[in-house]
């Protein structure tokens, strides 16, 4: 499908013809570009690139001499584990064109309308090429909100005492997301750079802007995102002071029981003994004696621990 | 309400007509704005900006042609955990005014009043619109001073031994304090410095050193912020070593108490068995041996652990 | 071997005449080139760099007023503990001269033929070095994916639970792997921006966008590599607090069971004494008595465990 | 008190009149500064701005039109607990003033008399302003080298072997020591940056370069301190390593004693059971059997500890 | 000793006559620089000097009008424990003068005299002075392999589960080794920079280049030891979780084994106490009951712990 940015409205066609008055947006899947990318003035290599490296690591954005051809890896803010829509961008004098590689859910195709419908008169490839970039970092927020939502509802958790190693799992989750988060802004940052630089003098200088304002915002997402993920690494600072403190107040308190049973232990067991003649079994007071003598250990031993403060 | 500074006193009014020789600041609320954005010169597009993006993480500068538009997330430095009142900015030729989004107890309108009753004569925007800034940083330190006083009673709590689950508490909630001041403070710093490059000519090349002392102060508040977290870390590092420390104390006494009295209570176990014909029972010197063992046994695990430095 | 590349061809040869027409690249051993470096207009001090500073670690590029030198050490991105090969390049007006120092299994000789093969008319110096720089990129994201996947699949083991001294290693064993791969992608970034630079004229100013476009990639493959690496680090920081967790749930749960049986063993000890006067022994309800007893210390600990969330 | 530079001798004064040809360096109180700000030019505000901000976290300097102002908190390098001394610092033409802020021992007095007394002829303001601040930086790889040593000793009872809580608090105070220093010496990188940066042209262009070696002087500092926080952070790494080790020898050895106690044990309770009829008690072989019993299962145990390498 | 550079030779004298048309290298004690630096031209404060900051710490170098003086501090990098050699130099207009500070074994004449034997004719004071800079970097790679060597042996230690304090120790000696070469190679970095801005003009344009190659041999020097440190990060961060890892071990393989005993002790002790009216005592099958109870005991305590995965 073609977008055709008249003065007044957008066209919708299926097919162009280049014109060095009138700007084209074009959202094509590869085969509609197989058929012609000839016609568009696209080199067979430059369609070649769109099929080769299929690999979802690569964003990435090629400045040529007369056009730009780039790979976006679109990662869906709200949900970064859904997978990616990968679309190829050629960007040529008055023609700015993506290529559906990868979207099993048709996601791209809406989110391109929309943003070529936002677009009104005295439209530029600069303004055209900017907004749809920009509709990638629209909501960017919110998913950060709801994070530092999470993290709070967390530390809230540990706050209470409520360690569980559910707690890690999360820590670990929300933190991986958002290096995803990340690196997607990071990318979007150095392709809006790229654009800005206009190597090739695709646009306008006047519109160049645009890509800085869209630059500049990638940039503050990308902060955002950090800022959360220093978070998370005080958070499992926290959690690990609280694991090493929980693991003390147990083992101070497992040898509190343990140093005062076993000297009582040793007591009865002695006068479990059965030698014939230990003078203290007949012994009048034996078993008193054995009873306070219990009770002098214990008390020394509550006295010592508390004086090391182990309860 | 509008402030214009005229070259004696400062009008204020309720109603303004821009006018090229008098600079003119306002402060607006958003029912307010609607009302007079038309009369201001202001575009409906930017009027609704102000509406559209209300996160509280949002603080901004955008650079138009013949405007520069921001929001700010004003963190009360004193009590970072008080809500952020939010304001947006409009600087055009001659205007400075301020738009209140979220301010429950109309606290900035009293910061602002104190800012424009600090202005004098010969007023330029640039100085209005710095100074209204800089009333921003002003007392930044004084959080930092009392965050000091408690890191270095925490250090004395520490160095006394006295470990608590509290400290590690303490020490993540400071970070946390001082995180969200650094990027205050980074924001500011890079508003100050979007404003100093003056991209849009609003403000006369003279007065961008007033952007840059603003820039210095918010770089040396976030450095100050900076250096008191890197206390924190090397804190909580202390507070880790003085746990494991612990805890390798408690089980060397667990260990060498047990081990005394593992052997004891073998032994007297060994003569509460119930053969027949244990001679050792109704041996004379039985019973006078065993505790002799006793004793040896103990001797030898205390020189022992003596030797391995366990107590 | 060399490559005469010819305005429709490319000719094979082993030994050539420079030419100021022809563009000409080389890939000798160093015997080869020990007895053609006169006739290639490179110096004897040149050659004997070649041969001196053998060590694996210097991956390198000098610029001298005619020609540049370096030597690269090839990592196998598909096996990075494959022996590396070690390749010398020498470039200078209208020659890009490679020498093979090390390479057991000849594999830069397919290398080199892939990458002069892919090459067509209308060479330049330019394309020729950055087609044979670039052919080293080749491939680059597919070891990326395969860690990645690796990841996931650890990921998936620390969720579930199956903590593995195997784990450690494995994490140990990949961040090595990537730091190889980081080092080794960061060295050709530097070659190439050092080519870039161009700051003995070699090479048109036109083609240095091909060094450029190699630059661009070099780091993208660094920027991927750092980013799995980042997630093995969390990866770590969860396994570390997974280990700490299962320590403290095993200490709890001893805690729990010696503390039951402590007291109960000193109870059926105590009753065990010989003493002769032992009212308790003699007593109907003495056993009754006993057995009961015994339940409430198992109720109380009990309780007091639930209390304090240790199970 | 003022000296004033002639071009042989350092007049010393306590009013003195600005000249368009001679230097003058001024220390004054506040009170000094209060009753002469006038006559030397000094505008009120600035006057004010000397008692406003009194915070000690506040080194700084604010470059304005026609004058420098600054503010340094003085850290003694040799002793960094000691209170710190407060100096405002005036540069005009001319005329370097000092004014105590706040300074109990009066040290800084010394300090600019020594620096004044090593000013001989054809003294310009930079060599001036350079000298005195370079005073600040004398004896700075002393205390340097004393860490360095302390850090040494430490690094050798780790060594040794003696682990000791005092370990711990050595490393987190050096730390903190290297922390005040290594931000001392970057305020004063800073400082000596603007000044060199020179923009409201006080000094003369030949001048600069003082500043300069200033500058890196406080750089070299700078890096000198971090390279012995770093030491200090693997130095606490390894204290680290080295309780996590030996609490691991601890609980196996723990894990070994009572491995072997426990089945002998229950061995000698079994046969203390008051069953009537068990035939081992009464058997011939009874007493011998158990006694061998009890040493195979020792060795069992030892051996399986042997292969397990718990000792 | 003095080294007068000749078109054809290198002529040893002990004293010199500066001549604008030959260029000198001269390697003197300080009792020697004493005595001539008046006919060299060199001032006394520059002679001092070289006397005063003797401290270790202090690699640096000063740029004056006329000539450059600086400290070297030469680690040999093959054992960085060796005592440190200072070396002062000054560079002047067709001299390079280096004064021997401290230098127990006389090893830097020799590393001079190689150096300045390596020279041929034609000779600048540029490639006079980088070439005997370069000849610190000579081997830099070789004490780099064997650190790698050591490392690649640690890790083949840990693989194996050989883990002992000794490893702790080796990893922490290496860091600080690294860290010392390190540091080495940044101030050589940074000397080469300094020559390279050719501040006081004392080198020919030409000649600078030979500066370049000298810091960026440094930095690639400087690169790979920063490469190997953070391996010894990933490898000490491989023994933390080992340790841990077994310290985990041991508990569960303690917690299974008292577990299991606890229960049967309790048993055993019940009936070894003394009731005169406990039925199962002389109940038929009161024996045969128990070993059987104790063997389902043993059991489920088996059971139990296979589920949890202890074992
Ligand atoms: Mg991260
Ligand atoms: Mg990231
Ligand atoms: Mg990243
Ligand atoms: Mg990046
Ligand atoms: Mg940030
Ligand atoms: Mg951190
Ligand atoms: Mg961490
Ligand atoms: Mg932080
Ligand atoms: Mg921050
Ligand atoms: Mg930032
Ligand atoms: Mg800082
Ligand atoms: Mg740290
Ligand atoms: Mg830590
Ligand atoms: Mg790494
Ligand atoms: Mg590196
Ligand atoms: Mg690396
Ligand atoms: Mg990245
Ligand atoms: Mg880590
Ligand atoms: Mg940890
Ligand atoms: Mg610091
Ligand atoms: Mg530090
Ligand atoms: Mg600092
Ligand atoms: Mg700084
Ligand atoms: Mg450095
Ligand atoms: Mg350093
Ligand atoms: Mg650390
Ligand atoms: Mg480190
Ligand atoms: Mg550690
Ligand atoms: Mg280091
Ligand atoms: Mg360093
Ligand atoms: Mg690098």
């Amino acid at each position: 499908m073609f977008y055709i940015l008249r003065e007044n409205n957008v066209k919708k066609t299926e097919f162009i013809e280049l014109d060095s008055n009138e700007i084209c947006v074009g959202f094509l899947t590869v085969e509609e570009l197989n058929q012609s990318f000839d016609s568009l003035g696209i080199k067979k290599k430059t369609f070649l690139d769109c099929m080769y490296d299929q690999t979802h690591l690569r964003t990435s954005i090629d400045t040529y001499d007369d056009f730009s051809f780039g790979i976006i890896n679109i990662v869906y803010v709200m949900d970064v584990h859904k997978p990616k829509d990968r679309v190829a961008f050629i960007i040529k004098k008055n023609l700015f064109l993506l290529v559906k590689l990868v979207d099993e859910d048709n996601s791209c195709k809406d989110m391109i309308e929309n943003a070529v419908g936002r677009l009104t008169q005295k439209q530029t490839l600069g303004k055209v090429v900017s907004g749809v970039f920009e509709s990638l970092l629209l909501n960017g927020n919110k998913p950060l909100e709801i994070t530092e939502r999470k993290i709070l509802n967390m530390e809230q958790q540990l706050v209470n005492g409520r360690i569980s190693e559910h707690l890690n799992r999360d820590i670990f989750n929300l933190r991986k997301d958002l290096s995803i988060l990340k690196n997607y802004y990071e990318q979007l940052f150095n392709i809006g750079e790229e654009l800005q630089e206009n190597q090739n003098n695709l646009f306008e200088e006047d519109d160049l802007r645009y890509f800085r304002i869209f630059t500049v915002k990638s940039e503050r997402l990308s902060n955002n995102t950090q800022l959360l993920s220093e978070n998370l690494i005080h958070l499992r600072e926290a959690l690990d002071a609280s694991l090493n403190y929980s693991l003390n107040k147990t083992m101070q308190f497992f040898t509190v029981v343990t140093t005062i049973f076993l000297p009582l232990t040793l007591i009865v067991g002695w006068y479990g003994m059965n030698f014939t003649n230990m003078p203290e079994l007949t012994w009048k007071y034996g078993y008193v004696t054995v009873i306070i003598v219990c009770m002098i250990v214990v008390g020394i031993c509550l006295y010592l621990f508390k004086r090391k403060k182990y309860f």
